[in-house]
Order: C-alpha cells, then sequence, then structure tokens
C-alpha cells in the first residue's frame, strides 16, 4: 500500500476510456510505486495497451490475476461485470477489494453480495464522466476532474475500505458522493441515462426523416453539442439502460408529457407561456452550471 | 464598396452575439476601410458597444440612419426584425440592401416582399453558428468559420445583390448554402429548432422533479454538454418556435413516436433492438460529423 491509503497492485479489467483514464490518472500521480496489470477481452488490444504504456503488464485470462493483487478495477459494460463477478466469485482465492466504475449499481451490487465469498469486498461505483470517444486512445488522466463519483458501499462495508475508495477518487481528482445503490440507479435515470437516451432518439428521429441529406448540411453546432451522447460506445448504453428499464420508462414518460405541455403552448401560440417555458428552463440550467463549476 | 465587392459602410442593427460577431469578422478583415455602425434598442448597451470597439459608431435611433449606408443588416429576434423592416421601408429613402440573419424564414422574407419599396433590396440570411452566452461580450470574430449561412433570395433577385451577401459571408469564413425560404424552415426545424426545444424540455422535465437538488449533485458533463441549447436567448426561441410552429409541432410529434418505439423495445428487454438503435444512431451521428468537418 502506499501511504496504507491506496493499494498499489492494481488490475484493471477493461482498459477502455474509463479503465484506461484510471490508469493514466494514478500512473501521473504515482509512477513506479504503482504497478497496474490491464485485460481487455481481446488480446490484440491489451497488447496495444501495454505498448502504449497505459498499463504495465497485461494478463491472458482473468485467471492470471497474481495472488499479490490488491485492488481490481471493474470497468467493463454492466452485464460483462456481472459475468465477471461470477467469475471472481469462483477463481481469486486471497483477500481483494473489488470495485466497478458501471452506470447502474442495483443490479451490480446485488449480485456481487450474492456471489462474493466472504474474502472479497465489493463497492460499487460510478464516476460522472465520458467522452463519445471509446478505447483507451481517448483516455486522459484528467477525466475524472471536478467531476462527481458516486460509491455505493455495502450497508456493513468496512470504513477503511470506503476510505481506500474515498481516496483512490480523490487522488483522480474526482469528488466522492455516497448514495444507496438503489437511490443511484432512480437519480442516474434522469441525471445520466435520458441524457444518453433523448439524444440517440433525435438522431433517429432526424436521420429518418426523407430530407435528412438536406437537413445534414445546414445542421451546425448545436446539433453536434445537442447529440454527442449519441456517440457513446452502443454496447455501454444498452447494458445500463436494460439494467435501469423502470426508472428510465418512467423519465421518458416525463419526457412525453413535458413535450405535450409545451406542443399546447405553441399550437396555441401563447407567446408568454413559451418564454416563460424557455426562460425557466435558461434560469435553471444556468443556475446548475454555475453550482457544478465545470 | 471594398473592391466593388462588399460595402463599406455598414449599419448593424441589433449588436448581440450574432451581430456582434459579424462587426469583429469584419473589422478583422478590413480596419477602418469598413465603417460599421452599431443600434441596439438599450443605449447604454450602444454606448458599452462603441467603446468596446465592436462598432465604430453607434446610431440611437433608428431614423438616424445615414444616407450613404449601402448594407443594414436586421441581426435581432424574428419579431423584432419583422417590425424594423416595416420602419425601415417608411424612413430609407435611399438604396440600400437589407439582410436579417434571423433563424426563420418564411415570415421574414414575405413581409419584407410585401412593406418594402423596389429601392430597398431584402435577401433573408441565416447564420448556423451560435453560443448560449449571448450579448456581444460573447461576440467572436470566428463564430462563423466553417459553419454553413443559408441565402434565401427573392426569386426576382438581382445577382450582383446576392454575390455581396455570398462575399460577406465567405469574409467571415463561413459556407453559404442557397434555399428557399419555405424549405429553409422545413428543414432548420428539425436541424436546430428541434434541438433547441428538446433541450428546454429536457431541462424543464428533470428540474422539476421533486429530487432535482440531489439529481443536480450527480448530473455531470453529458447534462451539461446536451442541454446547452437550453441556455440560449429565450426571446430569440420564443420568437423563432412561433414563426416556425407548425414545422416543430410536426418535428416533436416525431420525437413522440421514436420515443414509444424506444419505450417499447425497452419493456419487452429486447436486447438486440436495443443495441441496433443506440448503433444505428452512433454511425449516423458519426458519419454526420466527419462530412460536417467541425
Amino acid at each position: 500500500m502506499i501511504n496504507e491509503k491506496l493499494p498499489n497492485k492494481i488490475v484493471i479489467i477493461g482498459v477502455g476510456l474509463i479503465g484506461g483514464s484510471i490508469a493514466l490518472g494514478l500512473k501521473k500521480r504515482y509512477g513506479n510505486k504503482i504497478t497496474i496489470v490491464g485485460f481487455c477481452k481481446d488480446p490484440e488490444r491489451s497488447k496495444l495497451a501495454e505498448s502504449l504504456r497505459i498499463v504495465d503488464k497485461i494478463i491472458k485470462d482473468i485467471d492470471d490475476i497474481l495472488i499479490d493483487t490488491q485492488l481490481i478495477i471493474l470497468a467493463t459494460p454492466v452485464q460483462t461485470t456481472i459475468h465477471i463477478l461470477t467469475k471472481l466469485a469462483k477463481t481469486i482465492k486471497h483477500p481483494v477489494l473489488i470495485i466497478d466504475v458501471g452506470s447502474t449499481k442495483k443490479i451490480v451490487c446485488h449480485h456481487a453480495q450474492k456471489v462474493l465469498p466472504s474474502h472479497l469486498t465489493f463497492i460499487g461505483t460510478h464516476p460522472m464522466a465520458g467522452k463519445e470517444t471509446s478505447g483507451f486512445e481517448a483516455a486522459e488522466s484528467n477525466l475524472f476532474r471536478d467531476k462527481p463519483w458516486i460509491i455505493c458501499p455495502p450497508k456493513k462495508a468496512d470504513k477503511n475500505r470506503i476510505k481506500i475508495v474515498k481516496n483512490l477518487i480523490k487522488i483522480l481528482g474526482s469528488k466522492p458522493v455516497i448514495m444507496d445503490p438503489v437511490k443511484h440507479d432512480q437519480l442516474i435515470a434522469w441525471a445520466s441515462h435520458l441524457p444518453l437516451v433523448l439524444t440517440s432518439i433525435l438522431v433517429s428521429s432526424i436521420t429518418r426523416q426523407p430530407e435528412w441529406r438536406n437537413i445534414a448540411k445546414i445542421a451546425s453546432t448545436g446539433f453536434r453539442d445537442t447529440t454527442r451522447l449519441a456517440s457513446e460506445n452502443p454496447i455501454m448504453k444498452k447494458d445500463l439502460v436494460l439494467t435501469n428499464k423502470e426508472n428510465l420508462l418512467t423519465a421518458l414518460k416525463h419526457i412525453r408529457q413535458e413535450i405535450d405541455i409545451f406542443s399546447d403552448f405553441l399550437t396555441q401560440g401563447d407567446d408568454k407561456a413559451v418564454f416563460t417555458y424557455f426562460n425557466r428552463a435558461k434560469l435553471e440550467r444556468d443556475n446548475w452550471l454555475k453550482l457544478a463549476q465545470f
């Protein structure tokens, strides 16, 4: 351990944008004091991650995780994380702290509780950072700076282990937020999953129009920024919406109702109501942005 | 005229983000060879624009437009543009080219045709550039670089005048696109007005949730970027949606249908359909972005 606060033998499973950015952030701070071992499903990608020095070493199989490993970070799509937890439960015989960084928490935390033996501690986490480009080529050591990073510890979690996770998050410049996994999934449906889905819905609807080729010629930075999330990894997106289905369906229902409210104002040509609608949304977003400070 | 291609006595009515950025772009290229006179409704703002050298001079009233003015640029919200066109029709006695830069074209172009005497030529235009911050303090000489700028000339427009407008647009680094005003409004409902509205709908829906305070703590860059347009000037937004009502209502109807399609996939837990949905949207957006080159 470095200062007894952070493990220095770490395995990252899934060296993509998030896993790669964690590796880069930790290496930037600790250099050779820390060893980061990476695993990608694709052996070619694993070798490339090693040759680009995103990680120190690669392993070819999850069975190859060494006995001196202190921390395993699962940075895979949610469904993959669930499979890997089941596998780790059978293969890892020494005490290890395991965290994930996926976008839904209830299903993953419950599964970990169910399958992991007592020498394996699982703490679910979720960094609120991302990019529309995926893969370790897009990784950045500063990706998490000033962003919230949610921690969902099990009810009877050891305080020292929560402290280790908090330290890891702080080292990466991020802001730890403790939250119950069920509450996490409810809130994240609004803060993240709804925007992720609505951008794909917007792109789908526009690109299905017979006039799309002409619309494409005049679409500009507004369309680009509004739809940024539509370019995020579709496997990751599929997993997170399917594991947070009920909350997301509720949010989509609200959006439909809100479209109806606005469409009514528009149909009536209600100048004042339309202005008030836009003005309120602007003030709310501007206030949020001031507090968020990024 | 500079090289007979660009007027050198220009009046900009509405020195905000767009008007200010045009002024800065032209001054950057031509310096003292060009005189830009500005008018803002608010006398204090007018003085500030002059003292910050956004424009060379200010006028206190539209009646003060001098007889040597060759080009008038209307950079005001759509409804204001309509009022000013009526006023210019009565006050300007010498030949002038008038353009606007508003976000709907049919109503403005039709109004101009109706009210302007023959010595005043109107060509509607629409630069596809914007920012969530408004006012000339946010203006940038490079705002229009590489972006499309739509021109809607009247059917019997003089070719030389269209050429002047095209040159103005090219000088600002933008790409002129000729289009019929009715077609413009149809396409722009999708390319711009729908994203502008949907972002406000998203913000409204989220901020109305009883849990908004907690959602706000974990919302991050995805929410920020998706909702950027919700912070745009609400008066401008109100005017453009009310003057392009029918097209926008059609687009909102399509979005509702698309939400239903996606919600059905989700309800059924259809793994393959959800992945294909996200993947298709990603590929379409990525292809568009490659071609757009900004």
